[in-house]
């Protein structure tokens, strides 16, 4: 099967968690937006499946994915799809449900993210709302990423077959999701995610063995894998962050 | 079966999700907070989940369920893995998948709530966060509250089976969520989703519709549905309410 997916152009965004599945399962997949229009791709094809009126199941907002007939959006929903069907999940009920427990604790964590630079609102540029922005920020890296980055530490530490991943023997589509996370942090907070990160050998070791595996390796180094930037998710502002623990303290 | 749930007591929250849930499919569960803490429950019962070192799969916040050994977080995950045991969900995985995925949408819209009242930390009181909060109400209200609840009216009208809920022709797990979101809407914000949703007739009959179930009805008449209130998810300030359509588009 050849899968599409449906992702704004441009950024990695939260459609990076599904190409991340895709690349280390080398399944054969289409990004649609870069597809040239004449050939059915582009936002159009993207805006025909959010706004056409013969769209019976019509997803909110992109990500989503078509296998098949089924058109499938909500990342974590995406990935819940995929995960089973490309051997990045465990194969009992009840280790599904726990895996997909994470993948929602990891989507909550990112929109987090997101809101510290845009805390009023998501159709307002940045500089519209860097006051709150900076008080957001703060008591994310304070307060909200250790809890985070504290939680996932310990469920690896948990994880009774001793990793590498956090579920089973085996690396799964949120170790994927993880690492992500763990760059994106690291590109947009350098220093606030290193104190944070000190604490936490495992999620620093998942990162290094997500990001070591030979097809995602390739993927990082291919033009498919976007650079980090600041129309994206994760972005770098300076007056974000929070360079010593005293200022933490504030 | 008999389920427990964990949820902070005296309020609504994210747990009436999966009490709506409970309440309508007629299951024995127990409330574990409002059990006393000499009997095992209270909030010290949620905390040990939470906090416990010998807790495997710990889950990130409340609500949680225990069910039989399995320990389940998430609300979105919780409803899953209940509305296929409780005949709240289509029988076929692509349906199902279809359900979880307006269930994921539901959430990402009470996110959004919530953070009207809370957009520069969940760990800060409102009055240290006002002025803030009335920007992401503004933005809520005249953007994004519409952009949902259209949506829903949208998936409501394209559902094949012509209702009365979202998916095939019973009510689900999603449309009991639905109603909860609308009533607590009308809480919050009594004049802009009055406005809102004088163009969404569909979610209007879901609403009442769900809210006419005999086994909800008696439970909203009896002692253990809460009140909304303004510790809660859903908060009625009136300062961050826009009454007529002229401020909405200052």
């Amino acid at each position: 099967m050849i899968y599409e997916l449906y992702y704004w152009p441009g950024i990695q965004g939260r459609g990076e968690f599904v190409r991340l599945v895709l690349e280390d399962a080398a399944a054969h997949y289409v990004d649609v937006a870069l597809v040239p229009e004449e050939k059915g791709g582009g936002v159009s094809a993207l805006e025909h499946y959010l706004e056409g009126a013969d769209i019976e199941r019509p997803p909110f907002a992109p990500p989503f994915l078509k296998a098949g007939r089924q058109l499938i959006g909500q990342t974590a929903n995406i990935l819940l799809f995929l995960g089973a069907r490309l051997g990045l999940a465990p194969r009992d009920a009840s280790g599904k449900l726990w895996l997909h427990q994470l993948q929602l604790t990891v989507a909550d964590f990112v929109v987090e993210i997101h809101d510290t630079h845009h805390p009023i609102g998501s159709g307002l540029y940045y500089e519209q709302q860097r006051p709150a922005a900076k008080r957001r920020s703060k008591d994310f890296l304070v307060n909200r990423m250790p809890k985070f980055l504290n939680y996932f530490e310990r469920v690896l530490e948990r994880n009774p077959s001793n990793g590498p991943g956090m579920v089973r023997t085996s690396i799964t589509y949120v170790d994927l999701s993880m690492a992500q996370v763990i760059a994106g942090l690291r590109y947009a907070f350098p220093t606030a995610s290193r104190n944070a990160l000190r604490i936490c050998p495992r999620l620093r070791a998942l990162h290094d063995q997500v990001f070591a595996r030979p097809r995602i390796k390739r993927y990082l180094a291919s033009e498919r894998r976007l650079a980090f930037n600041n129309d994206d998710l994760f972005r770098r502002y300076p007056e974000l962050e929070i360079h010593d623990k005293a200022s933490a303290r504030q």
